[in-house]
């Protein structure tokens, strides 16, 4: 008897031109949950998957969110949908996440066809449609490792749990709080988790993730007069908010985005020689992140130091300023009180709390040493934790092994600049891989989104393979 | 016989309930320049005017506007009014300004009673009403010093020429182009010019004014990615815009108003002991000053370095960035193009090209140093230049001599911080003297604008005093 695993793939082939027919189906409900117009649309695509789910066996809970209306509103917020294939207590239990909403879409922003419509193109091998790889194919992808499991008659590897929810885009409301619920009831069998709701770098190379930055945001407040002046009336005469604001916005930064606030670095997580490597073996190019920016505006003169600033460095970003004049024109206004904001990203191993004190500390000792008589105050608008998980647990090892059996390649090891607030919350449950189907011109939120047909079918010989390679692998190393 | 100004000031009493029956009638027609609703109303204010003209025996010219249309509308411009009074080559010929438009006025913004019905005030003394001070207050009062003249049988003392407009409120559109045409051959006899158009510093003292600010400003943009970016894929990787321009910025003033930019102060003429004494005289307060600006944050801790920083030396505001965020909440982008708008107001004897120069090549350098790979651009928006009169001239000595015979004070010689484009304009017809009419708390442009009684009243006989002492005034000197 042949190689079980190579069974499911042929199963999956045999069954691509349904999976694509299932793509359509989904990519044709448009539950695009930021606009009112289309939340019964996402209630509807729930309701579909929760049909697919329990066609092929799972079994499936609809469960209203936790939240009940959406905050300012009278819209009801759409079912999380909580479902379970397989209970067999001597297997590995694997909770997946993924989401059935997506980013609006419009024809006239930049599509070729409707975007509702799944159109394959055939020169560039890619299925065109909103959602298509943000997130309705990797969810259904899971549900179609199943199928192929089924139609190869090879028992399937794990007990899988599910979790989607259909608010992702859209600030994912609710979803903490469902997933905190559950974590000691529905979730707790599960050994480790499974996210496909990301992207590879490039086109070519498959990748695992391993890391995504937090962020901290601050706010900045400097108050002056109690109105705004005319500047030719009072300019010279008093302390002017703008002035004091943009000397602590420009104490904050370096043109090189090297951070001088005091004491940041100190909490960064050394670089290993190990790590290193991974930065050094990554397959993109300067040329490609040029592309990405449209410009030439990289400050490191190589991809590998690129990607460990994009990466596993803080890094600070001067948003904007509220309060002062932002039209075009030209207005004489001596703005009475301003607000900077800025945010920080944050890596292994600072903490929020050492961040906020550095930050205070320094924005008040160069308040102070200015002299001004204006009144500062300092908020934290927001913060969302890092995330990292060793790109050595047993988890990327099982993740790494599927890539290779179905690529044929080992997967780069990769992190995200930016936060995925979920991950966090999972990663309270088990150890989290972050395992892209896409490809990292899919244009995910863009106009034209897309995937390409062989992410979308090899992509499902992933996720089942890491399945069946995660049933073998000892997670107790 | 009795002094000949004391005949005319008995004749101004005599008149003043007919004076203020004028003004209830002027501020009757709502002409906002400003509002396209109420633009039949400045025609219909301007044709009022030169009507109460014409009935005094002055000589009108309605002429349309150089500018015909004003930009980007179908809507006429307003006629500018020139009138004269008199035409005896054995007298001076003067020539005073003023308009006929008002700010926009709702009575919800502030106003105890309808804003375009004028309403007096017993316990403060006021006249309530928009226009009231700013302009048609003294628009009538040189009306109706010619009144007060003719009821005494008192020689005028001088030829009047007159210049009316219906557009100061919104840019005197088509007002320099109207005096440039007419410099040499309406304007071509002026001896001497004359606006009431400004206003004491104080409630109780009256002041000259000889000398206004001028403004240069300055768009510095940045720009570096092609688009927008997220600050969490890209912070760290890419030279951000907005920390280039913030850095910029803030290498331009100090927070106590010391602009930092070399060789600006190489320009400012120095200050002398006589003029140091015209400040330490002048009667007003730090209170008052902290006051107007509804704070203690006040750079000078005396009123008379507080007045020299408004008026006589340069200042540098930053008003605001155009491109970044600049809403309420949170959001973490990296802006890809970013524009910082600031302007300097320059005083004797800064020039534009220098003030230029000296501001890019200091931008240039800061910039130069940075590092950035981003692109830099100054522009330079639009400019005006300051204005500055001896108030040793006989123009000033006439209107001293005049307030002292009114007022029995010497006045205050006052400057201004901001400017008024059309006085540069007038000063190249001849001296010109800004000889206000209302108190510093008019609130010329905000809701429950009004002019004191006592200075619409006895305001007419300074104006009609200026011009005796004018004619006594040997101008030669």
């Amino acid at each position: 008897m042949s190689d079980p695993l190579e069974q499911v793939f042929t199963a999956v082939d045999e069954l691509s031109s349904t999976f694509i027919v299932n793509l359509a189906a989904a990519v044709a409900i448009p539950s695009v949950s930021a606009d009112p117009e289309h939340r019964k649309d996402v209630f509807a695509m729930g309701k579909w998957l929760a049909e697919q789910m329990k066609a092929i066996g799972c079994i499936v809970e609809s469960r209203k969110n936790p939240l009940g209306k959406q905050e300012g509103t009278e819209m009801e917020l759409p079912d999380i949908l909580l479902g379970h294939y397989g209970t067999d207590p001597a297997k590995k239990t694997v909770l997946v996440y993924g989401h059935y909403d997506v980013q609006p879409a419009q024809k006239e922003d930049g599509w070729a066809a409707e975007p509702f419509t799944l159109t394959e193109d055939k020169s560039t091998g890619r299925l065109f449609g909103r959602g298509s790889t943000d997130d309705k194919g990797p969810v259904l992808g899971w549900l179609h490792a199943i199928q192929a499991f089924q139609k190869a008659k090879v028992d399937f590897p794990v007990n899988l749990k599910m979790c989607f929810e259909g608010m992702e885009e859209y600030g994912s409301e609710g979803l903490e709080e469902l997933v905190k619920q559950e974590a000691k009831r529905y979730f707790a069998d599960c050994d480790v988790v499974c996210i496909s709701d990301n992207y590879w770098l490039g086109e070519t190379k498959p990748c695992l993730t391993y890391g995504l930055r937090g962020v901290q945001y601050f706010n900045i407040v400097v108050a002056g007069p109690q109105t705004d002046l005319h500047s030719g009336v009072y300019g010279g005469t008093v302390h002017e908010p703008m002035t004091d604001l943009v000397g602590i916005l420009a104490s904050l930064v370096a043109s090189n985005g090297k951070i001088l606030i005091p004491g940041i670095y100190d909490q960064v997580s050394k670089l290993t020689a190990e790590e290193q490597k991974l930065y050094e073996n990554i397959d993109f190019t300067l040329e490609e992140f040029q592309k990405s920016i449209g410009h030439n505006v990289n400050i490191k003169d190589n991809i590998a130091d690129t990607l460990m600033s994009r990466w596993r460095f803080p890094s600070l970003s001067l948003h904007g300023i509220e309060g002062a004049f932002s039209q075009s024109g030209a207005k004489t206004v001596i703005p009475g009180k301003v607000q900077g904001k800025f945010s920080i990203r944050t890596v292994p191993d600072m903490t929020a709390e050492e961040v906020s004190k550095c930050v205070k500390t320094h924005i008040e000792q160069v308040f102070n040493t200015s002299g001004s008589k204006n009144r500062l105050s300092i908020e934290e608008l927001h913060a969302g934790a890092y995330w990292y998980s060793s790109p050595n647990h047993p988890n990327f090892q099982a993740a790494a092994a599927a890539t290779k059996r179905v690529y044929g390649v080992e997967p780069d090891f990769t992190r995200e600049g930016g936060s995925i607030p979920i991950t966090t919350v999972l990663a309270e449950i088990g150890n989290v891989c972050l395992l892209p189907m896409g490809s990292g011109n899919d244009n995910a939120h863009g106009p034209a989104e897309s995937i390409p047909k062989r992410n979308y079918i090899e992509g499902t010989k992933l996720l089942g393979a890491y399945l069946y390679e995660l049933s073998r692998t000892d997670l107790n190393v």
